[in-house]
């Protein structure tokens, strides 16, 4: 008789992307069912943060990269295409991997004051 | 006298991007002090992980956006500037926001087969 063992695997899932931006490019999901990441559970949350940098060099050793993003889209205005929440682990070769446009602008103190009383007001209100 | 209650911020903090590339455009970082994430302690990561959603939350009820893209990038060629770890929550307004290039491919059988295995290895002797 075997009892069952937890292991990190139990509440995520790890597999390569069909459509790899570059060698290696990897997906983690929970298993979850939720579309954004927003709406994920705590728990599933934290059991993949806490899978990311053993994957993150499981997939440098297999492929030799030395740098990788990692991005987890929401909604389809920002690029989701399959509405079950994942994170790619995307390898970055020269100009294979991910193509990144950074428009940055500059944080206004008035801006951010208010932004910070709202986000501070959310977080305090959080699932009421 | 007031005991040290234990808190989800304990190991992490989040905080404005001065260089929003959108209104609420958030960074969360693990206090523990590593550049990239494969360099992170399970724990760490872990607790970075599990504050995703909720901040998630505050950011789309301080500014209204239903889409939205996290990212973290490791490595100058990965477009990573600042060498400790964080984490952006960065909302999408139309063309506000992250832009993305998307060159996929398709991951051959063999190609996949090969990679799989090597993956494998490197998560068995993780740490060896």
């Amino acid at each position: 008789m075997s009892e069952h063992q937890p292991t990190i695997f139990d509440k995520i899932l790890a597999f390569l992307d069909i459509g790899p931006l570059a060698d290696g490019h990897t997906l983690v999901i929970p298993k979850e069912r939720k579309a954004h990441l927003h709406q994920l559970s705590d728990e599933s949350a934290a059991a993949v943060g806490r899978v990311l940098p053993r994957l993150c060099r499981a997939v440098m050793r297999a492929t030799g990269a030395t740098d990788y993003n990692v991005l987890q889209n929401n909604g389809a205005a920002a690029h989701q295409v399959v509405m079950h929440v994942h994170f790619h682990i995307i390898p970055k070769f020269g100009d294979e991997g991910l193509g990144v446009h950074w428009p940055a602008r500059k944080l206004a103190d008035a801006d951010a004051r208010d932004l910070l009383a709202r986000m501070r007001q959310a977080l305090d209100t959080d699932g009421k």
